[in-house]
């Protein structure tokens, strides 16, 4: 007996060593940690914010492998359980990281160049996307707002619900391509429609809106006509690479993440085909303060192909077509508030979505939201409006009034 | 009497052609030409802007060996003549190269990277500094306004006078600053020392001003024991890289474009050692769309050492620190309208400066006030303003209404 009680104390002595290592990988998180057998501890002298429970001994070895795509696959299949307020947990992990890597740089940065190499052909960027946005439309109308916008909200007043502040990203976007009736626009990655049916409706202008996800392409085109828009909006299924014709104003949200880093001079040189010389163009992206490859678990699960690029990185996408850089804004605490605000609508559905997609499906979105919402908390994640013009120009407004003022003075 | 009018007939037909192949690489301007000898001629059908008239044929020579250094210098000296606007024909000549140039990309790229090798040590860069701003007080009095503002000013009322204009820009970046009383500011590059001036007198902040140049520390302190501020503001002689202390705020206007690529990070690690953590930092510097060295003219004989970086090149300020890039404005036009109201003031006093410096160093003056106008106006010229965080502050604004507007809600 006591040969067997030293046994098991030895035992968990190396499996608590095991996880104080991966803790300490991750920057020491003020968690607690509660073992299979029901033993609990903590890493920090802090009280823990939450409690991870490993449910059993190999999720230990998952979160050696990696502490992402191993966490990631644990807490989906319930071998890991967390016990407590799971934002707060995430928030707490995703700031202990962040706090680690300060600093670093040329690893991140050879990393992302790297990654850069899996390049994102036509038929695997249609793969790509079909993953992640033809899970079906019926899961999106769940938690989304009624427009069906997935990209980062705009809360221009402190108190606006969801729907009001997708509406005022809408008008945000608009009012920054300074939009003109009979005006023509190109429209990249055009998620659910919600942004072409607004500007062709409010702005009276005329859309072309490409995206390669076709159960996104049917949704807006039934909108379109609905609204008795479809005149004016033209959905094509089909990827940016493919695009024609000349614009006045050439925008595309939510798409570079997509696009992956050796094709951003393409995207470039095909807005540069596309704009008139004396058109705009406006780019919103979530980016990174420094270059680094998309989270592993993510990229596996969530976003295959995606890389989130850093300021210097999507200049690749400008510079080479000698593009003006008019304007650059960072909305990151907007894209913390809009994910935190799907995850709490995903709550009040998650077992509708359980009897739909499975318990794991639940969890691994779970997860997807409340890391993200995290990362741009942290500011591990940025979210980018950069608005853009060809070189030399001049119908660029000297101020930008414009986006804030309804009466002011013109140049 | 017939072979040497042959000969005369041969030779200016050699010049002439000299002449057209060189016009030809600066994308043939609409200008006239006039020879030594009287002789007129254009190099497009369109009518001519201007007449430059070439007053002896080694004109010809110097612009062969460099359109820029053999104009800038060859004009400088009387060697050759502008008739008709100065301003216009530095306009359409910088508009002419800037289309010429457009699609160009990696050779640009590469003489920006080869050019940045020439560091600037500490030593080196006192000197050039001391080559452009110890000119002599007396002679920037006489043409800047009244606050001696030596860098873009920020028209936000399109009718704003000089002084209007830059009194504004100070408000527009302390209001980006969010300054608050009793704040701590490091500035660096702080010219005649408007921008601290101001702040500590309007918004009761303790400022610490770093600058090169002895003329105008001299002159800054004077101001600053007049208005009493001498106990708020603390004018330094020194270099930025031997900035000491935390501050709450970091600013630098018109500083970046004399510290040289190979500083850049040098730079931003300085910044990071400074700034709290819940700090803000601004940065205002004249940029490119594309990298490219700076114009052999302007680095030969105004600002030795300096470099004008793209968006992409700045980012080896902040990108290695993880500093968040919250917001870039491009004020370009409201650059080149700053230089041509310079301009106008400079050739009113022109007299004057001939009788303290000579006619040679007008020119040169002329040509770089003109041209800067012109790099503004064509695009080959930008102006940002960077604002920028450590990575993961919160105390960041959600939306710029605070910069446009007296009333807003706050979050």
């Amino acid at each position: 007996m006591r040969a067997e009680t030293r046994h098991i104390l030895a035992e968990h002595a190396l499996d608590r060593s095991l996880i104080r290592w991966i803790m300490r990988r991750v920057g020491n998180p003020n968690i607690s940690i509660r073992l299979w057998n029901g033993d609990e501890f903590r890493v920090t002298e802090a009280p823990p914010v939450a409690c991870m429970e490993l449910c059993e001994r190999r999720a230990v070895f998952e979160l050696l492998l990696s502490p992402s795509v191993g966490f990631g696959e644990s807490y989906s299949k319930g071998l890991i359980k967390i016990h407590g307020d799971f934002r707060a947990f995430a928030n707490e992990v995703t700031f202990a990281i962040t706090r680690q890597q300060n600093g670093r740089y040329y690893g991140p940065k050879i990393r992302s160049m790297l990654y850069a190499i899996r390049s994102n052909t036509l038929a695997r960027s249609w793969r790509n996307i079909h993953h992640h946005y033809d899970i079906g439309n019926e899961f999106y109308k769940l938690w989304l707002d009624e427009r069906m916008v997935y990209t980062c909200a705009y809360f221009d007043k402190p108190a606006a619900s969801l729907a009001q502040a997708q509406l005022a990203k809408l008008e945000h976007v608009c009012r920054k391509l300074k939009l003109r009736p009979g005006q023509k626009v190109i429209e990249a990655g055009c998620g659910f429609g919600a942004l072409a049916l607004h500007m062709a409706e409010h702005y009276g202008v005329n859309v072309i809106a490409l995206n390669n996800s076709s159960e996104q392409v049917s949704f807006a085109r039934e909108i379109a006509a609905a609204k008795g828009l479809d005149n004016r909006v033209k959905f094509v299924e089909d990827d940016y690479r493919n695009i024609g014709g000349r614009c006045d104003a050439f925008v595309s949200v939510g798409m570079l993440e997509h696009v992956g880093l050796t094709n951003f001079t393409t995207l470039g040189e095909l807005i540069r085909r596309s704009l008139k010389p004396e058109g705009i163009g406006l780019i919103h992206s979530i980016a990174r303060s420094y270059p680094d490859r998309v989270d592993p678990w993510i990229g596996k699960h969530i976003f295959p192909g995606g890389h989130i690029p850093s300021l210097s990185e999507m200049m690749a996408v400008f510079e080479p077509q000698r593009f003006s850089i008019l304007d650059v804004e960072n909305l990151r605490p907007h894209y913390a508030r809009t994910c935190a605000m799907w995850l709490e609508n995903f709550e009040a559905v998650a077992d509708e979505v359980a009897e739909m997609y499975g318990e794991e499906f639940v969890r691994m979105w779970r997860l997807y939201l409340a890391g993200s919402s995290a990362g741009f908390q942290s500011g591990t994640l940025q979210l980018y409006q950069i608005l853009f013009a060809p070189l030399g120009s001049n119908n660029v407004p000297w101020t930008r009034d414009y986006q804030y003022l309804r009466e002011s003075g013109s140049h």
